[in-house]
């Protein structure tokens, strides 16, 4: 096949707060002939998540920033439409963090792409539950927050793409789960992934009255918090939190469009004397559980234990109105952009 | 030997924000002749530690509260004066929790009271490096903050009891440590244990100062950070860790006298980024640890390794004095009140 046409997103600006359509702009550029070594594909299915954020700054972090006009990356899945590369035929399904684009032609490695085993699972799948933030759930709860069975979970942004999927692993394994989310909509959403209660933020508008919530919800306090949004629900979940507590600190979403420094928990002196741990991850560092992972996941799917939802947007122009409405709450369950 | 006279304090009432002499009052009481199963002791050492101001508070804890009126406990040291129990003979020497009296007599457990085999060091190091103290800083920092050979250590209170043994602890696993402590007394104590760089917190009014002479003094930043006193330290400890690093957190003493909840750190968003372990931990989770603990620390002290100091002050009536001593960076090393 012959060189394609590719449309591609990269930042106009740096955001400043929260990110506006105009902080991104469209070009046109092409996925040539693959050269040797190199493969080129054609994206179905392309993610946007919360963490792209922090690489909007330019700052130092574990991943390095993104550049004002270089093409944006992140997480996308493919066919493979012309290979030089030996490994690779045309028709083979790719996952790869080439992103934010239609078509692509490079050296696997250089977009961490990896070929995809027929797993039976639709193809949007590997970008959400049985991908980077179901691993994201999977080895948060499991090895981060060492849950044990019978634990009572707290779980913030439970109706988002990692979120929804700490509530149903944390069912499975036999847990009392509290999730929280914004609006009727998400909440019923998390409910019906089987938690035992929902706390309705939304209804919640200071720190007194979430964390009467959570009270309400959790009379014994909690064992486990996965926290996806940081701020007052962090604090709320170290008022409540057991001795000997774990937190999965996976991201907090509500301070990644702060433009001035937030406080932190006013009551982080519990965590001395109620032995919490609050531990930081990425899921980067937990990519030796991928293999357990896929294969529970992928029986957890087959046996209907595991539900996913997706909101879809269509098109490569609406990425960065997708991107956008994963900071206004317009996602349920994983948000992507179909390409294909 | 019959019933003794003995001075002890009791709460007066409880403290609002600092603590005061006035909140404190002395009576006479008798340590009568034992009853069966009861032993009667003369303490010739009792401790003043920072954790007792939590339990000067109406709250549940770990511990539950003290009550106004109720003699006040903590770590004492003494010697046998008459046995009612077949395992206790006069003279041999108790460590208990019958602090803040000269003198007591009551089953050995209700005092928590042990027997303490001969170790060649001074009876007041039972309360102090070979103590409580002592097992805190080896606990917090090789299974709480899993200190590895080469680590760059931050340990604030660094001249305090719990401070100057962890210096010490770091030094010898061959790590580099950064102390802070207040004043240059203090400082020159941290630096002739061994401590590679000090920090004299006072010179530095504002957490930005501070943070700057911690940079400097890590370039590369932190490994580990053994908290004692919580507030801009625990800010600018967070700021300088490097990717994976652990927090022991044992105390955050320039929040315990605080009347309103003071914010946390505003760069708790970092825990994830950089995958941070902040874990809280109390010294008796880790009692499993002791006889470890007890023949480290005894072949340390024999051979050089390690040093102690104490702050004394005389007599049953200093004792409140001495208590508020440790919130007025009063002590180096060790605050003990000689009582026998």
């Amino acid at each position: 096949m012959a060189t394609q046409k590719s449309k591609q997103w990269a930042l106009a600006a740096r955001p400043v707060g929260m990110p506006k359509l105009s902080d991104f702009a469209m070009s046109e550029a092409e996925a040539t002939d693959p050269k040797d070594g190199e493969i080129q594909v054609r994206n179905s299915w392309m993610s946007v998540d919360p963490y792209m954020r922090g690489r909007m700054y330019d700052r130092e972090s574990y991943v390095p920033p993104f550049q004002i006009g270089e093409t944006l990356t992140g997480g996308a899945v493919g066919k493979v439409t012309a290979s030089a590369h030996p490994d690779y035929a045309v028709g083979d399904l790719v996952t790869s963090m080439a992103g934010w684009r239609e078509a692509w032609t490079a050296a696997p490695d250089a977009m961490m792409a990896n070929k995809v085993p027929q797993t039976g699972l639709p193809d949007s799948a590997l970008l959400g539950v049985a991908g980077m933030p179901g691993l994201t759930a999977y080895a948060g709860l499991l090895r981060v927050a060492a849950l044990k069975e019978g634990d009572t979970v707290f779980v913030s942004g439970a109706a988002g793409a990692v979120g929804s999927t700490v509530v149903q692993i944390a069912k499975i394994k036999k847990c009392t789960v509290i999730g929280s989310a914004g609006g009727t909509e998400k909440c019923n959403l998390v409910k019906s992934l089987g938690a035992d209660a929902v706390i309705d933020y939304k209804q919640h508008n200071s720190y007194e009255s979430l964390l009467g919530a959570l009270k309400a919800a959790a009379p014994k306090g909690i064992d486990v918090y996965f926290d996806n949004v940081g701020g007052d629900h962090l604090e709320a979940a170290i008022e409540c939190a057991r001795p000997m507590a774990r937190f999965a600190e996976c991201g907090m979403i509500s301070q990644y469009n702060a433009t001035e420094p937030t406080p932190g928990p006013r009551n982080i002196i519990q965590v001395v004397g109620k032995q919490l741990s609050i531990r930081g991850f990425i899921v980067s560092t937990h990519a030796d559980m991928q293999p357990q992972f896929l294969q529970d996941m992928a029986g957890w799917i087959q046996s209907g234990q595991m539900k996913f939802e997706e909101t879809v947007m269509e098109g490569i122009e609406a990425a960065p109105e997708a991107f956008l409405g994963l900071f206004q709450g317009r996602n349920k369950g994983k948000m992507l952009v179909k390409l294909g």
